[in-house]
């Protein structure tokens, strides 16, 4: 097996990048977060491996790396990486998703069940020392709907299966009827689609205002599916019961952004995947690709480039 | 069919003794939650039906109403009908088990998942506008042992496999060394036992003392099968990481009870399981009974009423 140059981009110091110890020997691995890292070793570079960087860091280092045959991505999200030239190129590109579906499945779960058994006035009567029964409502029978049909999706609907929910989805190609009606039906609405130009802003006033007065929106994809200034108004107007978000149009949301103050937001900071041992399962996945692509094997989770993820 | 005469000691007035219209015609039915109500039926009644009412109130319509054979509880719980004279006759005693273990499982759930993605602290950032990533732990993979294998348990265990947990229980026979085995092995710890004899205080300082300091313990029982001071103090002293509570050994809560307090207790006022149709569920159970008593045959959810479950 010939070695491989990698081009690791990423912070070099980063504890998950002892993993590469496992390529095989031959590899020359260069690890670096500016150009300059990578100015000896691009001529020669066969792989590009994304970390968290700016996109023009990418673009920078692949305009300098002719050779480059594989760009794989630690993160699901391809936003940093879908530049014209890579989109254009034959080169493969691949991502870490699958990776984070788990604890996003379980996050979902608990971010419903935080809504239907009304956590919050029960912490809420916990503080006033108030002992009042109130009425909970089951996840079981309730109705979930699942836009974007990617692992996000297929490991939340395989746990709220479990729970006796009535689940329906719709992937990437849909009717407009079919959305609609997952609009208007659902008592929880997961949104896991990727973002692309299909996706973004696909929910915005209009589709706010179909949506049921208890029913609650939950947001795991990326933020700009969701139209923000819709869904502010959605909250506050009680369009809708409540949301709850993982991702934000803008992160790390500014600290006067108005989605902070909303007591019907369940809000976490893009952090609901963030197991101690993701690094390391993303690490674990792109050495598996690693094995596939100098065997000349079919990689593992290789984007549509054109369509966005 | 014989028309029976049913006693039903419970507010007369409640929405949900309309189902008791699907009673066949012949049937004799005398509602109330005092004594007087009772007098003129009590010679020939046949079945107490028990929904909440004093322990007081049912003994006594017990002894003037020499013919029953049979009396049914709405609730789970049996603290109310095992006085003496009951638990010695050889009338059958049945209750409501099974109508709230589907959504004590999802509430045992809604706890676990509010520790493993630290929703608490989720919730502190968000009041404080602060942008903080954090590490969340999966219930997947992670152990549960549940103590109590009837129909709480076997709720919870079927949605916790789901989710990939490993689980354990122990029912009424066991093993000290089979109960300090789980003690010692469960991130996640349920109570779901009945208050007993032998269950009252099984769990004291010794037992949490053997737990490890980031497991969670759940109590959808009975209050008393924990020692409350010994809570206290291990949620104080963080022998344990916390608690998720919906029962207490004296109910409502009194104001000044320390249990407010603790930040690392998630607190229901005894209505996890208080869903918009369970007092509907529970008559529906006892219309099926009655069913079988008519036609004589077994009933479902008889008590032992010796074992005091």
């Amino acid at each position: 097996m010939a070695g491989h140059t990698i081009l690791v981009l990423n912070s070099p110091t980063a504890r998950h990048l002892t993993l590469l110890d496992r390529l095989p020997p031959g590899c020359r691995i260069v690890a670096g977060d500016s150009a300059e890292a990578f100015v000896n070793a691009t001529p020669e570079a066969d792989i590009l491996l994304v970390g968290a960087v700016s996109r023009e860091l990418v673009e920078q280092v692949w305009s300098m790396a002719p050779r480059v045959q594989w760009v794989h991505s630690l993160w699901a999200g391809l936003e940093t990486l879908l530049f014209p030239a890579l989109i254009e190129s034959d080169v493969s590109l691949t991502n870490g998703r699958g990776v984070f579906a788990r604890s996003l499945g379980e996050f979902a779960i608990a971010g419903m069940l935080w809504f239907a058994k009304d956590i919050r006035r029960m912490r809420r009567q916990q503080r006033e020392r108030r002992w009042e029964k109130f009425t909970i409502t089951e996840l079981h029978g309730a109705s979930l709907g699942i836009i974007g049909h990617g692992s996000i999706g297929r490991a939340v609907a395989s746990l709220a299966n479990a729970f006796g929910m009535h689940v329906h989805g719709i992937g990437r190609r849909h009717t407009r009827e079919e959305f609609e009606n997952i609009l208007q039906r659902s008592d929880y609405l997961l949104v896991g689609a990727p973002l692309t130009p299909d996706t973004r802003g696909m929910i915005g006033e209009t589709e706010l205002r179909m949506m049921q007065p208890e029913s609650v929106l939950i947001n795991l994809g990326r933020g700009p599916v969701i139209e923000e200034p819709a869904l502010l108004h959605a909250l506050r107007e009680n369009w809708i019961r409540g949301a709850v978000l993982d991702v934000f149009d803008e992160e790390p949301l500014p600290e006067d952004h108005p989605l902070w103050a909303l007591d019907n937001v369940l809000l976490s900071p893009h952090c609901s995947d963030n197991t101690a041992t993701w690094l390391n399962d993303a690490m674990e996945l792109f050495l598996e690709n690693y094995t596939l692509f100098a065997q000349g094997e079919p990689l593992k989770n290789i984007s549509d480039k054109k369509a966005g993820y």
